[in-house]
Protein backbone atom coordinates (compact mmCIF):
# COMPACT_ATOMS: atom_id res chain seq x y z
CA UNK A 1 0.00 0.00 0.00
CA UNK A 2 1.81 3.44 -0.97
CA UNK A 3 0.74 6.42 1.31
CA UNK A 4 0.56 9.81 0.34
CA UNK A 5 -0.14 12.91 1.90
CA UNK A 6 0.60 15.42 -1.10
CA UNK A 7 -2.82 16.66 -2.62
CA UNK A 8 -0.78 17.29 -5.96
CA UNK A 9 1.50 14.10 -6.14
CA UNK A 10 -1.49 11.69 -5.56
CA UNK A 11 -3.47 14.04 -8.57
CA UNK A 12 -0.27 13.51 -10.46
CA UNK A 13 0.05 9.97 -9.88
CA UNK A 14 -3.38 9.04 -10.87
CA UNK A 15 -3.19 10.70 -13.80
CA UNK A 16 -4.38 9.14 -16.84
CA UNK A 17 -5.13 5.85 -14.53
CA UNK A 18 -9.01 6.74 -14.59
CA UNK A 19 -9.70 6.42 -18.57
CA UNK A 20 -12.11 3.14 -18.17
CA UNK A 21 -12.72 3.28 -21.97
CA UNK A 22 -9.28 3.03 -23.11
CA UNK A 23 -7.60 0.18 -25.25
CA UNK A 24 -4.58 0.85 -22.68
CA UNK A 25 -6.59 -0.83 -19.86
CA UNK A 26 -5.90 2.46 -17.90
CA UNK A 27 -8.02 1.65 -14.72
CA UNK A 28 -11.09 2.46 -12.83
CA UNK A 29 -10.50 3.85 -9.68
CA UNK A 30 -12.75 3.32 -6.33
CA UNK A 31 -12.58 6.02 -4.18
CA UNK A 32 -13.79 5.80 -0.14
CA UNK A 33 -13.25 9.19 1.25
CA UNK A 34 -13.11 8.69 5.48
CA UNK A 35 -12.36 11.14 8.54
CA UNK A 36 -10.22 8.09 10.33
CA UNK A 37 -11.26 6.33 13.37
CA UNK A 38 -12.24 3.76 10.85
CA UNK A 39 -14.79 0.95 12.13
CA UNK A 40 -16.47 -1.90 9.87
CA UNK A 41 -18.32 0.46 7.98
CA UNK A 42 -15.42 2.17 6.38
CA UNK A 43 -14.57 -1.72 5.51
CA UNK A 44 -18.14 -1.91 3.86
CA UNK A 45 -17.33 0.73 1.54
CA UNK A 46 -13.51 -0.09 0.93
CA UNK A 47 -14.82 -3.72 -0.08
CA UNK A 48 -17.50 -2.57 -2.34
CA UNK A 49 -14.60 -0.37 -3.65
CA UNK A 50 -12.49 -3.52 -4.76
CA UNK A 51 -15.20 -5.40 -5.85
CA UNK A 52 -16.07 -2.79 -8.56
CA UNK A 53 -12.71 -1.04 -9.15
CA UNK A 54 -9.13 -1.83 -10.33
CA UNK A 55 -7.44 0.45 -8.17
CA UNK A 56 -8.69 1.58 -4.54
CA UNK A 57 -7.67 4.51 -2.66
CA UNK A 58 -9.22 5.86 0.67
CA UNK A 59 -8.47 9.06 1.84
CA UNK A 60 -8.01 10.03 5.68
CA UNK A 61 -8.62 13.48 6.64
CA UNK A 62 -10.24 15.12 9.40
CA UNK A 63 -11.86 18.09 7.86
CA UNK A 64 -12.12 21.11 9.93
CA UNK A 65 -14.65 23.31 8.02
CA UNK A 66 -17.26 20.51 8.32
CA UNK A 67 -17.56 21.09 12.52
CA UNK A 68 -18.74 23.77 13.49
CA UNK A 69 -17.22 26.20 16.52
CA UNK A 70 -17.65 24.27 19.88
CA UNK A 71 -18.14 20.83 18.08
CA UNK A 72 -16.20 17.86 18.61
CA UNK A 73 -12.83 18.49 15.99
CA UNK A 74 -10.87 18.56 19.02
CA UNK A 75 -11.93 15.60 20.76
CA UNK A 76 -13.17 13.07 17.32
CA UNK A 77 -11.29 10.03 18.08
CA UNK A 78 -7.82 9.80 15.95
CA UNK A 79 -6.07 6.21 15.40
CA UNK A 80 -3.64 6.87 12.61
CA UNK A 81 -1.81 3.95 12.94
CA UNK A 82 -4.69 1.35 13.50
CA UNK A 83 -6.21 2.69 10.62
CA UNK A 84 -3.58 2.29 8.20
CA UNK A 85 -3.13 -1.39 9.25
CA UNK A 86 -7.13 -1.87 8.15
CA UNK A 87 -5.97 -0.46 4.94
CA UNK A 88 -3.50 -2.01 3.88
CA UNK A 89 -5.42 -5.43 5.42
CA UNK A 90 -8.86 -4.70 3.45
CA UNK A 91 -6.28 -4.27 0.42
CA UNK A 92 -6.33 -0.80 -0.36
CA UNK A 93 -3.81 0.14 -3.09
CA UNK A 94 -3.32 4.22 -2.21
CA UNK A 95 -3.81 5.55 1.43
CA UNK A 96 -4.42 9.38 0.81
CA UNK A 97 -2.98 11.41 4.17
CA UNK A 98 -3.12 14.63 3.86
CA UNK A 99 -2.25 17.48 6.14
CA UNK A 100 -4.92 20.38 6.46
CA UNK A 101 -2.35 23.08 4.77
CA UNK A 102 -2.27 20.69 1.93
CA UNK A 103 -6.21 21.18 1.76
CA UNK A 104 -6.70 24.15 2.43
CA UNK A 105 -4.95 28.05 2.12
CA UNK A 106 -6.88 31.75 3.07
CA UNK A 107 -9.71 32.88 1.44
CA UNK A 108 -10.90 30.18 -0.18
CA UNK A 109 -13.34 29.72 -3.13
CA UNK A 110 -16.34 27.34 -1.46
CA UNK A 111 -19.19 25.13 -1.87
CA UNK A 112 -22.41 26.34 -0.79
CA UNK A 113 -25.44 23.40 0.52
CA UNK A 114 -28.55 24.68 -1.69
CA UNK A 115 -30.80 26.85 0.69
CA UNK A 116 -33.47 24.57 1.02
CA UNK A 117 -32.07 21.11 1.22
CA UNK A 118 -29.02 21.82 2.41
CA UNK A 119 -30.72 23.36 5.71
CA UNK A 120 -33.34 21.18 7.06
CA UNK A 121 -32.69 18.08 9.01
CA UNK A 122 -28.91 17.90 10.43
CA UNK A 123 -28.07 21.71 7.86
CA UNK A 124 -30.83 22.72 10.32
CA UNK A 125 -28.89 22.20 13.64
CA UNK A 126 -25.73 22.69 11.53
CA UNK A 127 -26.43 25.51 9.24
CA UNK A 128 -22.53 25.20 7.57
CA UNK A 129 -21.41 22.08 8.03
CA UNK A 130 -22.53 20.44 4.88
CA UNK A 131 -20.62 23.96 2.87
CA UNK A 132 -17.48 22.08 4.43
CA UNK A 133 -18.70 18.89 3.70
CA UNK A 134 -19.09 19.86 0.20
CA UNK A 135 -16.17 21.51 -0.11
CA UNK A 136 -13.74 19.05 0.98
CA UNK A 137 -15.71 15.96 -0.99
CA UNK A 138 -15.12 18.40 -3.82
CA UNK A 139 -11.45 18.86 -3.44
CA UNK A 140 -11.21 15.28 -2.70
CA UNK A 141 -12.79 13.95 -5.87
CA UNK A 142 -10.71 16.12 -8.29
CA UNK A 143 -7.65 15.09 -7.06
CA UNK A 144 -8.52 11.81 -7.10
CA UNK A 145 -10.49 11.90 -9.61
CA UNK A 146 -12.26 8.08 -9.03
CA UNK A 147 -14.50 6.29 -11.34
CA UNK A 148 -16.62 5.50 -8.51
CA UNK A 149 -16.64 7.29 -4.94
CA UNK A 150 -18.54 5.01 -2.13
CA UNK A 151 -20.63 6.85 0.87
CA UNK A 152 -22.51 5.23 3.89
CA UNK A 153 -26.69 5.61 4.16
CA UNK A 154 -25.82 6.45 7.51
CA UNK A 155 -25.09 10.21 7.05
CA UNK A 156 -28.43 10.09 4.45
CA UNK A 157 -28.25 13.90 4.15
CA UNK A 158 -24.84 14.00 3.38
CA UNK A 159 -25.44 11.27 0.63
CA UNK A 160 -28.06 13.00 -1.20
CA UNK A 161 -26.15 16.48 -0.99
CA UNK A 162 -22.92 14.92 -2.55
CA UNK A 163 -25.28 12.99 -5.41
CA UNK A 164 -26.93 16.56 -6.01
CA UNK A 165 -23.43 18.48 -6.23
CA UNK A 166 -21.80 15.45 -8.52
CA UNK A 167 -25.10 16.10 -10.64
CA UNK A 168 -25.92 19.39 -10.63
CA UNK A 169 -22.41 20.54 -11.50
CA UNK A 170 -21.81 17.97 -14.08
CA UNK A 171 -18.93 15.76 -11.93
CA UNK A 172 -17.72 12.52 -13.91
CA UNK A 173 -17.78 10.39 -10.76
CA UNK A 174 -20.76 7.68 -9.96
CA UNK A 175 -21.41 8.06 -6.36
CA UNK A 176 -22.69 4.29 -4.72
CA UNK A 177 -24.46 4.41 -1.63
CA UNK A 178 -23.46 1.36 0.68
CA UNK A 179 -25.75 0.03 3.17
CA UNK A 180 -25.49 0.84 7.43
CA UNK A 181 -23.48 -1.55 9.06
CA UNK A 182 -25.05 -2.45 12.41
CA UNK A 183 -23.50 -4.10 15.95
CA UNK A 184 -25.61 -7.11 16.43
CA UNK A 185 -27.63 -5.50 18.70
CA UNK A 186 -28.69 -3.22 16.10
CA UNK A 187 -26.98 0.23 17.07
CA UNK A 188 -25.33 1.62 13.72
CA UNK A 189 -21.63 2.02 13.52
CA UNK A 190 -20.20 5.17 14.37
CA UNK A 191 -17.21 6.67 14.82
CA UNK A 192 -18.64 8.66 17.70
CA UNK A 193 -19.97 5.69 19.32
CA UNK A 194 -16.47 6.17 21.11
CA UNK A 195 -18.01 8.94 22.99
CA UNK A 196 -21.32 6.74 24.14
CA UNK A 197 -20.32 5.86 28.05
CA UNK A 198 -22.14 2.20 28.89
CA UNK A 199 -25.38 3.77 29.90
CA UNK A 200 -25.59 5.89 26.93
CA UNK A 201 -24.70 2.87 24.60
CA UNK A 202 -27.70 1.45 26.07
CA UNK A 203 -30.11 4.43 25.67
CA UNK A 204 -28.77 4.43 21.75
CA UNK A 205 -30.36 0.95 21.16
CA UNK A 206 -33.54 3.44 21.47
CA UNK A 207 -32.74 4.23 17.50
CA UNK A 208 -32.26 1.39 15.79
CA UNK A 209 -35.44 0.36 17.98
CA UNK A 210 -38.11 2.97 16.64
CA UNK A 211 -36.56 2.62 13.43
CA UNK A 212 -37.15 -1.39 13.24
CA UNK A 213 -40.58 -0.29 15.06
CA UNK A 214 -41.36 1.99 11.93
CA UNK A 215 -40.81 -0.65 9.72
CA UNK A 216 -42.52 -3.02 11.46
CA UNK A 217 -45.53 -0.75 10.99
CA UNK A 218 -45.05 -0.53 6.95
CA UNK A 219 -45.29 -4.30 6.79
CA UNK A 220 -48.82 -3.91 8.21
CA UNK A 221 -49.62 -1.67 5.54
CA UNK A 222 -49.83 1.58 8.34
CA UNK A 223 -48.20 4.12 5.90
CA UNK A 224 -49.60 7.30 7.63
CA UNK A 225 -46.16 9.31 8.25
CA UNK A 226 -47.60 10.87 11.70
CA UNK A 227 -48.45 7.71 13.10
CA UNK A 228 -45.19 6.31 12.49
CA UNK A 229 -43.37 9.42 13.84
CA UNK A 230 -45.80 9.42 17.00
CA UNK A 231 -45.02 5.96 17.81
CA UNK A 232 -41.03 6.47 16.91
CA UNK A 233 -40.91 9.62 19.27
CA UNK A 234 -42.64 7.43 21.90
CA UNK A 235 -40.13 4.74 21.67
CA UNK A 236 -37.13 7.67 21.45
CA UNK A 237 -38.28 7.80 25.18
CA UNK A 238 -37.03 10.90 26.65
CA UNK A 239 -33.75 11.24 23.95
CA UNK A 240 -33.69 14.64 23.05
CA UNK A 241 -34.85 14.80 19.28
CA UNK A 242 -33.81 16.57 16.81
CA UNK A 243 -35.70 15.44 14.23
CA UNK A 244 -37.90 12.28 13.22
CA UNK A 245 -39.00 12.39 9.11
CA UNK A 246 -40.55 10.12 6.77
CA UNK A 247 -39.20 11.54 3.10
CA UNK A 248 -39.03 10.38 -0.41
CA UNK A 249 -35.29 9.66 -1.71
CA UNK A 250 -35.24 13.17 -2.58
CA UNK A 251 -35.95 14.32 0.64
CA UNK A 252 -39.25 15.84 0.31
CA UNK A 253 -41.76 15.10 3.35
CA UNK A 254 -43.98 12.80 2.38
CA UNK A 255 -47.74 12.34 4.00
CA UNK A 256 -47.51 8.41 3.43
CA UNK A 257 -44.73 6.20 2.54
CA UNK A 258 -44.29 5.34 -0.50
CA UNK A 259 -42.16 1.34 -0.95
CA UNK A 260 -39.17 2.08 -2.72
CA UNK A 261 -38.83 5.75 -2.43
CA UNK A 262 -38.88 6.64 1.59
CA UNK A 263 -36.29 7.34 4.18
CA UNK A 264 -37.35 7.50 7.56
CA UNK A 265 -34.56 9.48 9.79
CA UNK A 266 -33.84 10.31 13.12
CA UNK A 267 -31.50 12.19 14.99
CA UNK A 268 -30.96 12.56 18.79
CA UNK A 269 -28.58 13.50 21.50
CA UNK A 270 -27.76 10.33 23.35
CA UNK A 271 -25.63 12.11 26.92
CA UNK A 272 -23.57 14.62 24.75
CA UNK A 273 -23.43 12.77 21.73
CA UNK A 274 -25.45 13.32 18.52
CA UNK A 275 -26.48 10.24 16.63
CA UNK A 276 -28.55 9.80 13.62
CA UNK A 277 -30.03 6.35 11.78
CA UNK A 278 -32.65 5.99 9.29
CA UNK A 279 -33.65 3.34 6.69
CA UNK A 280 -34.50 3.33 3.36
CA UNK A 281 -38.23 1.60 2.56
CA UNK B 1 -18.56 22.22 -36.75
CA UNK B 2 -20.88 20.62 -34.65
CA UNK B 3 -23.38 22.18 -32.20
CA UNK B 4 -24.45 20.45 -29.23
CA UNK B 5 -26.82 22.14 -27.01
CA UNK B 6 -27.50 18.72 -23.96
CA UNK B 7 -24.18 18.91 -22.04
CA UNK B 8 -24.66 15.50 -21.09
CA UNK B 9 -24.22 15.01 -24.97
CA UNK B 10 -21.55 16.66 -25.35
CA UNK B 11 -20.18 15.68 -22.01
CA UNK B 12 -20.29 11.61 -23.75
CA UNK B 13 -19.00 12.78 -26.46
CA UNK B 14 -15.71 14.55 -25.26
CA UNK B 15 -15.33 11.48 -22.79
CA UNK B 16 -11.45 10.54 -23.63
CA UNK B 17 -10.60 13.11 -25.63
CA UNK B 18 -8.43 15.37 -23.01
CA UNK B 19 -6.03 12.74 -21.96
CA UNK B 20 -3.04 14.00 -23.89
CA UNK B 21 -0.45 11.55 -22.09
CA UNK B 22 -2.26 8.58 -23.95
CA UNK B 23 -0.44 6.30 -26.47
CA UNK B 24 -3.61 6.49 -28.74
CA UNK B 25 -3.38 10.31 -29.43
CA UNK B 26 -6.33 11.41 -27.48
CA UNK B 27 -6.58 14.86 -27.87
CA UNK B 28 -5.92 17.87 -25.97
CA UNK B 29 -8.80 20.11 -26.04
CA UNK B 30 -8.90 24.18 -25.88
CA UNK B 31 -11.85 25.78 -24.39
CA UNK B 32 -13.69 28.99 -24.88
CA UNK B 33 -16.23 30.11 -22.77
CA UNK B 34 -18.17 32.96 -23.66
CA UNK B 35 -22.14 35.17 -23.22
CA UNK B 36 -22.43 35.25 -26.83
CA UNK B 37 -22.37 38.92 -28.98
CA UNK B 38 -18.95 37.64 -30.06
CA UNK B 39 -16.17 40.26 -31.44
CA UNK B 40 -12.42 40.23 -31.92
CA UNK B 41 -11.39 39.61 -28.00
CA UNK B 42 -13.25 36.38 -28.61
CA UNK B 43 -11.57 35.58 -31.74
CA UNK B 44 -8.41 36.27 -30.15
CA UNK B 45 -9.24 33.53 -27.58
CA UNK B 46 -10.34 31.01 -30.00
CA UNK B 47 -7.21 31.45 -31.87
CA UNK B 48 -5.03 31.08 -28.67
CA UNK B 49 -6.68 27.87 -28.22
CA UNK B 50 -6.50 26.05 -31.82
CA UNK B 51 -2.95 26.82 -31.64
CA UNK B 52 -2.36 24.87 -28.44
CA UNK B 53 -4.67 22.62 -28.78
CA UNK B 54 -6.33 19.76 -31.54
CA UNK B 55 -9.38 20.58 -30.29
CA UNK B 56 -11.45 23.77 -29.50
CA UNK B 57 -14.66 23.94 -28.30
CA UNK B 58 -16.81 27.15 -27.70
CA UNK B 59 -19.73 27.65 -25.44
CA UNK B 60 -22.10 30.49 -26.11
CA UNK B 61 -24.34 30.59 -23.08
CA UNK B 62 -25.77 33.67 -21.24
CA UNK B 63 -25.76 32.87 -17.69
CA UNK B 64 -28.44 34.02 -15.78
CA UNK B 65 -26.87 33.77 -12.33
CA UNK B 66 -24.41 36.34 -12.83
CA UNK B 67 -26.74 38.90 -13.71
CA UNK B 68 -28.10 40.66 -10.32
CA UNK B 69 -31.63 41.96 -10.16
CA UNK B 70 -31.79 45.11 -11.83
CA UNK B 71 -28.87 44.32 -14.46
CA UNK B 72 -28.62 44.51 -17.98
CA UNK B 73 -29.90 40.41 -18.54
CA UNK B 74 -32.44 41.07 -20.63
CA UNK B 75 -30.96 43.70 -22.88
CA UNK B 76 -27.66 41.80 -23.12
CA UNK B 77 -26.91 42.17 -26.92
CA UNK B 78 -27.92 38.68 -28.54
CA UNK B 79 -26.79 37.99 -32.01
CA UNK B 80 -27.10 34.05 -32.15
CA UNK B 81 -26.52 33.33 -36.15
CA UNK B 82 -23.95 35.83 -36.53
CA UNK B 83 -21.86 34.07 -33.40
CA UNK B 84 -22.16 30.38 -35.25
CA UNK B 85 -20.95 32.28 -37.93
CA UNK B 86 -17.84 33.75 -36.34
CA UNK B 87 -17.24 30.09 -34.58
CA UNK B 88 -17.30 28.22 -37.83
CA UNK B 89 -15.39 30.80 -39.69
CA UNK B 90 -12.28 30.75 -36.66
CA UNK B 91 -12.34 27.09 -37.09
CA UNK B 92 -14.10 26.07 -34.03
CA UNK B 93 -14.88 22.15 -33.63
CA UNK B 94 -17.75 21.73 -31.60
CA UNK B 95 -20.18 24.62 -30.07
CA UNK B 96 -21.60 24.18 -27.05
CA UNK B 97 -25.24 26.12 -27.25
CA UNK B 98 -27.25 24.77 -24.01
CA UNK B 99 -30.39 26.29 -22.84
CA UNK B 100 -30.80 27.54 -19.25
CA UNK B 101 -32.90 24.78 -18.42
CA UNK B 102 -30.31 22.50 -19.78
CA UNK B 103 -27.86 24.14 -16.91
CA UNK B 104 -29.71 24.62 -13.80
CA UNK B 105 -32.67 23.02 -11.91
CA UNK B 106 -34.03 24.36 -8.20
CA UNK B 107 -32.11 24.30 -5.17
CA UNK B 108 -28.72 23.56 -6.39
CA UNK B 109 -25.37 23.70 -4.92
CA UNK B 110 -23.44 26.75 -5.48
CA UNK B 111 -19.93 28.21 -6.35
CA UNK B 112 -18.92 30.92 -3.52
CA UNK B 113 -16.61 33.34 -4.11
CA UNK B 114 -13.86 33.85 -1.28
CA UNK B 115 -15.08 36.27 1.23
CA UNK B 116 -12.23 39.01 0.77
CA UNK B 117 -11.10 38.37 -2.76
CA UNK B 118 -14.75 38.06 -4.00
CA UNK B 119 -15.85 41.08 -2.55
CA UNK B 120 -13.45 44.03 -3.45
CA UNK B 121 -13.59 45.99 -6.51
CA UNK B 122 -16.49 44.91 -9.31
CA UNK B 123 -17.29 42.46 -6.54
CA UNK B 124 -18.50 45.35 -4.28
CA UNK B 125 -20.73 47.17 -6.14
CA UNK B 126 -21.99 43.68 -7.75
CA UNK B 127 -22.26 41.45 -4.60
CA UNK B 128 -23.32 37.66 -5.51
CA UNK B 129 -21.92 38.58 -9.50
CA UNK B 130 -19.01 36.18 -8.99
CA UNK B 131 -20.71 33.56 -7.21
CA UNK B 132 -22.56 33.07 -10.58
CA UNK B 133 -19.50 32.97 -13.00
CA UNK B 134 -17.45 30.86 -10.53
CA UNK B 135 -20.96 28.40 -10.40
CA UNK B 136 -21.24 28.73 -14.43
CA UNK B 137 -17.29 28.26 -15.15
CA UNK B 138 -17.63 25.19 -12.80
CA UNK B 139 -20.38 23.49 -14.64
CA UNK B 140 -18.83 24.27 -17.70
CA UNK B 141 -15.49 22.97 -17.02
CA UNK B 142 -16.66 19.52 -15.89
CA UNK B 143 -18.92 19.77 -19.35
CA UNK B 144 -15.77 19.66 -21.37
CA UNK B 145 -12.99 18.57 -19.09
CA UNK B 146 -10.77 20.56 -21.81
CA UNK B 147 -7.16 20.67 -20.96
CA UNK B 148 -6.86 24.60 -21.19
CA UNK B 149 -9.34 26.91 -20.75
CA UNK B 150 -8.82 30.65 -22.21
CA UNK B 151 -9.82 33.96 -20.80
CA UNK B 152 -9.50 37.63 -21.23
CA UNK B 153 -7.41 39.63 -19.24
CA UNK B 154 -9.65 42.72 -19.42
CA UNK B 155 -11.99 40.91 -16.71
CA UNK B 156 -9.03 40.57 -14.48
CA UNK B 157 -10.89 40.09 -11.03
CA UNK B 158 -12.99 37.10 -13.12
CA UNK B 159 -9.81 35.42 -13.74
CA UNK B 160 -8.22 36.30 -10.99
CA UNK B 161 -11.07 33.87 -9.03
CA UNK B 162 -11.12 31.25 -11.76
CA UNK B 163 -7.87 30.78 -11.24
CA UNK B 164 -7.83 30.32 -7.47
CA UNK B 165 -10.87 28.36 -7.75
CA UNK B 166 -8.76 25.77 -10.21
CA UNK B 167 -5.89 25.94 -7.88
CA UNK B 168 -8.21 25.51 -4.67
CA UNK B 169 -10.40 22.91 -5.84
CA UNK B 170 -7.61 21.38 -7.39
CA UNK B 171 -9.19 21.51 -11.03
CA UNK B 172 -7.00 19.45 -13.63
CA UNK B 173 -7.97 22.63 -16.22
CA UNK B 174 -5.39 25.00 -17.00
CA UNK B 175 -6.30 28.48 -16.95
CA UNK B 176 -4.75 30.79 -19.96
CA UNK B 177 -4.99 34.11 -19.54
CA UNK B 178 -5.40 35.94 -22.75
CA UNK B 179 -4.15 39.92 -23.85
CA UNK B 180 -6.88 42.61 -24.14
CA UNK B 181 -7.77 43.30 -27.96
CA UNK B 182 -8.58 47.00 -28.58
CA UNK B 183 -9.83 49.50 -30.71
CA UNK B 184 -7.56 51.21 -32.75
CA UNK B 185 -8.64 54.18 -30.77
CA UNK B 186 -7.93 52.30 -27.61
CA UNK B 187 -11.10 51.28 -26.17
CA UNK B 188 -10.82 47.77 -24.57
CA UNK B 189 -13.36 45.66 -26.68
CA UNK B 190 -16.74 44.08 -25.04
CA UNK B 191 -19.98 43.06 -25.97
CA UNK B 192 -21.23 46.06 -23.85
CA UNK B 193 -20.13 48.62 -26.29
CA UNK B 194 -22.81 48.16 -27.64
CA UNK B 195 -24.88 49.97 -25.35
CA UNK B 196 -22.49 53.26 -25.98
CA UNK B 197 -24.18 56.35 -27.50
CA UNK B 198 -21.76 58.12 -30.12
CA UNK B 199 -21.24 60.53 -27.24
CA UNK B 200 -20.42 57.57 -24.64
CA UNK B 201 -18.49 55.99 -27.14
CA UNK B 202 -15.90 59.57 -27.24
CA UNK B 203 -16.26 59.95 -23.48
CA UNK B 204 -15.21 56.21 -22.85
CA UNK B 205 -11.72 56.85 -24.22
CA UNK B 206 -10.78 58.33 -21.23
CA UNK B 207 -10.53 54.86 -19.39
CA UNK B 208 -7.48 53.43 -22.06
CA UNK B 209 -6.33 56.92 -21.74
CA UNK B 210 -5.97 56.79 -17.69
CA UNK B 211 -4.69 53.74 -18.15
CA UNK B 212 -2.14 54.89 -20.91
CA UNK B 213 -1.15 57.66 -18.62
CA UNK B 214 -0.56 55.83 -15.70
CA UNK B 215 1.82 53.53 -18.05
CA UNK B 216 3.95 56.42 -19.14
CA UNK B 217 4.23 57.31 -15.15
CA UNK B 218 5.63 54.07 -14.36
CA UNK B 219 7.89 54.60 -17.71
CA UNK B 220 9.34 57.46 -15.87
CA UNK B 221 9.71 55.72 -12.51
CA UNK B 222 6.75 57.46 -11.06
CA UNK B 223 5.25 54.01 -9.19
CA UNK B 224 3.75 55.75 -6.37
CA UNK B 225 0.18 54.29 -6.76
CA UNK B 226 -1.88 57.27 -4.79
CA UNK B 227 -0.18 59.53 -7.82
CA UNK B 228 -1.06 57.41 -9.73
CA UNK B 229 -4.18 56.90 -9.08
CA UNK B 230 -5.29 60.67 -8.96
CA UNK B 231 -3.81 61.77 -12.00
CA UNK B 232 -5.59 58.63 -13.83
CA UNK B 233 -9.25 60.21 -12.03
CA UNK B 234 -7.88 63.57 -13.03
CA UNK B 235 -8.27 61.88 -16.78
CA UNK B 236 -11.29 60.04 -15.83
CA UNK B 237 -12.98 63.69 -15.37
CA UNK B 238 -16.54 63.28 -14.20
CA UNK B 239 -17.68 60.06 -15.19
CA UNK B 240 -18.90 57.94 -12.36
CA UNK B 241 -15.68 55.85 -11.12
CA UNK B 242 -16.24 52.56 -9.29
CA UNK B 243 -12.73 51.91 -8.51
CA UNK B 244 -9.14 52.48 -9.54
CA UNK B 245 -6.83 50.69 -8.06
CA UNK B 246 -3.67 49.51 -7.89
CA UNK B 247 -2.97 45.69 -6.69
CA UNK B 248 -0.48 43.25 -7.31
CA UNK B 249 -1.15 39.74 -9.71
CA UNK B 250 -2.87 38.44 -6.35
CA UNK B 251 -5.40 41.31 -5.88
CA UNK B 252 -3.81 42.57 -3.00
CA UNK B 253 -3.50 46.69 -3.03
CA UNK B 254 0.41 47.69 -3.71
CA UNK B 255 1.72 51.15 -2.28
CA UNK B 256 3.98 51.08 -5.17
CA UNK B 257 3.99 49.98 -8.31
CA UNK B 258 6.01 46.72 -8.77
CA UNK B 259 7.45 46.06 -12.31
CA UNK B 260 5.95 42.65 -13.39
CA UNK B 261 3.79 41.69 -10.86
CA UNK B 262 1.49 44.90 -11.28
CA UNK B 263 -2.27 45.18 -12.03
CA UNK B 264 -3.79 48.34 -12.13
CA UNK B 265 -7.68 48.37 -12.74
CA UNK B 266 -10.84 51.13 -13.48
CA UNK B 267 -14.39 50.73 -13.53
CA UNK B 268 -16.70 53.41 -14.62
CA UNK B 269 -20.22 54.00 -15.65
CA UNK B 270 -20.31 55.89 -19.19
CA UNK B 271 -23.65 56.86 -19.66
CA UNK B 272 -25.73 53.64 -18.60
CA UNK B 273 -23.42 51.29 -18.84
CA UNK B 274 -20.53 49.75 -16.36
CA UNK B 275 -17.10 49.56 -18.75
CA UNK B 276 -13.95 48.21 -16.99
CA UNK B 277 -10.05 48.03 -18.20
CA UNK B 278 -6.67 47.34 -16.63
CA UNK B 279 -3.22 47.11 -17.78
CA UNK B 280 -0.44 44.72 -16.57
CA UNK B 281 2.65 46.23 -15.96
Amino acid sequence: MKIISCPLELKEYLKGENNSTSFQGNRTIGFVPTMGALHQGHISLIKKAKEQNELVVVSIFLNPTQFLKGEDLDKYPKRDEADKQICKLSGVDILFFPHVADMYTNDEVTLCAPKVRGYVLEGNSRPSHFNGVLTVVMKLLNIVTPTRAYFGKKDAQQLNLISLMVKQLFMSTQIIPVDTVRESDGLALSSRNAYLSPNDREEALKISSSLRQASAMVVKNILDSKEIIKEMRNTLGDLEVFYVEVLNRDFEQLSHVEIGNTIILVEVRVGTTRLLDNIWL
